[in-house]
């Protein structure tokens, strides 16, 4: 954590927090408190936070703190203050996305992801920051501006759960929901020296999202936890995770966190990088760290790079760059003018591409599933994948390429290493395990088998 | 069952044969000789089996004989003879599809639900015929002419699992597996007075199904038991049931079957036709008569008729006809001349409407997932719904439109009471209730919402 940010007790993990909440050696209105004034320092600056809900939030702690005193059952998140990023509905606060064609939308029910955190005991600070309609892997738009990094503020937490990442970081909210079509939970949480994970589709509810959840985007986006412990994921994955029907991905699969002994038998394969795009020379340390910490805590751990990933990459490609496009045209058809420079950016890149024909679409559609199958089997062998979460750590605002091993790497190519996941639809998690000469912390990604998250994390 | 094929041992029920043959009443040989002198019987006639397997399955049936008496543990199908749609993949046997394209085509691997039969016990006696590509409600191909209705010979079994319904209607089979894109295992059950479960797509493993389970026919197409009695079904159910790599649509659901208590709770909607496409006299008896039954029972049975069903038709159709030609005309260019008559006319019909566009097969898409979401909220008030299963009892070889109070119903639209659910991916069950004035059989369709294929089989 960077030093100026370390003040306690917003930094505990939310685990901690309950317990203490439950011991009664802090009160839900103290915890909350020490947010709301860890968000007046430290908003301005980061600008993480788009729409607080302080007096709610207060009503809702002092609820808690009754609670705590009658001795009532209390939820695994009693007490604990949260953040959403502003792509969930939540009842009464804002749902914009970021993009000024929604500006001042505020949504009148719950997701029911929230619902089920606040059934938890959550406690709902306010809604984070997102790039226009989530298409970026940094943070800035025309209603808000841009979200800064708490390790340095001349770079980006990342996008699109930028102001998720930001807020948790920083210790303006002890956890909170992102959500995921190319990176969106990881890529952040890897800037930002936190956790995230992007579960299966349908094991989280989608429901309540912005932009819905449906067709192409359904079997690539997902919701998904983001704290600073894996612990703290665990309880927020566990309090979301469950069958919804609004969301079409969805099915009943019971929640099962696996035994030591069954968790030591998985065997683990890991890869530097994909063969084509380069990664940093600590990003290659973190993956080596982090594999060797598990060979050291008893797994069998191989180098394995699976073969398909760079189809994989493509047909993502084909459905969030040139689907994304088409779908995006005529939802901002006639108001082309109030876009953000970096949606703009996106749709001249989409628009390069030829858009598809029934014939490309069909076909990207079943190549896609036939490419599943041949991965999952191959994974089979490696039920648990480690690799790079990004080709580089958090980069300057508004830079669209960097030098690595004397390549250029461009833009979308940095991020291929969690694109092949929202493809693939494999649950994939980021934990920080490294640092860039420049103090920047490099998370390493770990992924697992469809609807096998509790494995994912226990392996974290 | 037609008294022409009623004779022991080979119209008992799947799980009756298995116990007499756990209790030695029966050895596995003696009931094979029976099920194949019945077919040599009655084969000539109905033509159901396209590639018998009479030396493996003999061969098997000694081996499981030799199982009971050294009283080794048997699976739950031990020792019965089963049957299996020639689209599936088993090792030494023709998996064709009722195509010329295909004409020898022997498949080297079983597809994991073979594989997980042979394990529960079952003998496999061969494969049965389907239309070419399986793309209709009747069953006639080049390769092997048509099969016929052991309820009247002039009439079709239904397609396109017709084989499977013939044998098994007819005694040949005590039970096998269909696959069902728009009614294919539903309505040859109907027409042929036995059981047969669409399941959820993904709850049964579709890996080794040709046309490959993949895109937009993923979501359609499943395969799933079919039997003479409900009993049966869920015995074959059971037993392949599980999530497999290869399926796209897979997910870890546990088998559970409800309490007693538990199903008594599930409140019944039903309707007797949909407002479009009217169905005969005696297909809204038969519905009534369940609904009744069911009330007797001790459910909360209520009329009902689901909205947006119209909206599921044509989607269905913007998928299984537009999309279907779009697939089905590369894959059989240039060999146009070899095609039998039903596909052709089926190309026709697709070739007739204009193909997709991306941008309308991307709607398409997305409207399917929304229009799912909103079905299945419409579900939580009533889990279980009773429909027909066709507008008509089993039609005259060729016909293509009917006249049912005065309305000419066509075709396509004779299913659209099965194709709504597979738009809509809710598994779905049919069995055999009522009569028609020429003594076929009508079935009633069950209704459940996704991954519940449990609760629709104990009501059913």
């Amino acid at each position: 954590m960077p030093t100026h940010v370390t003040d306690a007790p917003t930094l505990l993990s939310a685990v901690v927090m309950a317990e203490q909440i439950r011991q009664k050696q802090i009160s839900p209105v103290e915890l909350l408190d020490a947010h709301l004034t860890k968000i007046e320092r430290l908003n301005a600056q980061l600008n993480a936070f788009v729409h607080l809900d302080a007096d709610r939030a207060r009503t809702t702690a002092r609820a808690a703190e009754a609670a705590v005193l009658s001795r009532k059952a209390l939820g695994p998140l009693h007490g604990v203050p949260i953040s959403i990023k502003s792509s969930i509905e939540i009842a009464g606060l804002r749902c914009e996305a970021g993009t000024r064609l929604r500006q001042g939308f505020v949504a009148t029910h719950d997701a029911p992801l929230v619902s089920r955190l606040k059934n938890a005991g959550a406690i709902v600070l306010g809604v984070t920051n997102t790039p226009e309609f989530l298409m970026a892997w940094e943070t800035d738009n025309l209603l808000y501006s841009r979200t800064n990094s708490p390790w340095d503020l001349d770079r980006t937490p990342g996008g699109s759960s930028g102001g998720e990442a930001a807020a948790i970081s920083a210790g303006m909210s002890a956890g909170g929901v992102g959500s995921d079509g190319g990176g969106s939970i990881r890529v952040p949480a890897h800037f930002s020296g936190i956790c995230g994970l992007k579960p299966t589709p349908g094991r989280i509810p989608a429901t309540g999202h912005y932009p819905v959840s449906a067709g192409p985007f359904a079997l690539l986006g997902v919701v998904g936890p983001m704290a600073r412990t894996v612990g703290d994921v665990k309880v927020l994955f566990e309090a979301m995770q469950g069958a919804d029907d609004g969301d079409t991905c969805a099915a009943p699969v019971p929640l099962h966190w696996p035994s030591e002994d069954e968790v030591k038998k998985l065997r683990i394969g890991y890869f530097e990088d994909d063969g084509r795009t380069p990664v940093t020379t600590e990003t290659r340390t973190a993956v080596r760290t982090a594999a060797e910490a598990l060979r050291r805590a008893g797994f069998q751990v191989d180098a394995f790079r699976p073969p398909r990933l760079e189809e994989a990459r493509l047909l993502w490609h084909k459905f969030f760059v040139v689907a994304g496009g088409m779908l995006l045209r005529p939802m901002t058809k006639g108001r082309e003018h109030e876009l953000s420079p970096i949606l703009k950016q996106f749709l001249e890149w989409s628009a390069a591409e030829r858009p598809h024909t029934g014939e490309s679409l069909l076909d990207a559609w079943i190549r896609r599933d036939t490419a599943r199958a041949q991965f999952f089997v191959q994974m089979q062998k490696y039920p648990i994948l480690l690799c790079p979460a990004a080709a580089i750590p958090a980069f300057r605002h508004g830079e669209r390429s960097w030098a690595i091993d004397g390549k250029t790497v461009q833009y979308l190519d940095a991020w291929s290493y969690t694109e092949w996941f929202n493809l693939l639809g494999n649950p994939a998690a980021v934990v920080p395990i490294g640092q860039s000469p420049e103090g920047l912390p490099i998370g390493v990604q770990i992924v697992g088998r469809p609807w096998e998250e509790e494995r994912v994390l226990a392996v974290a």
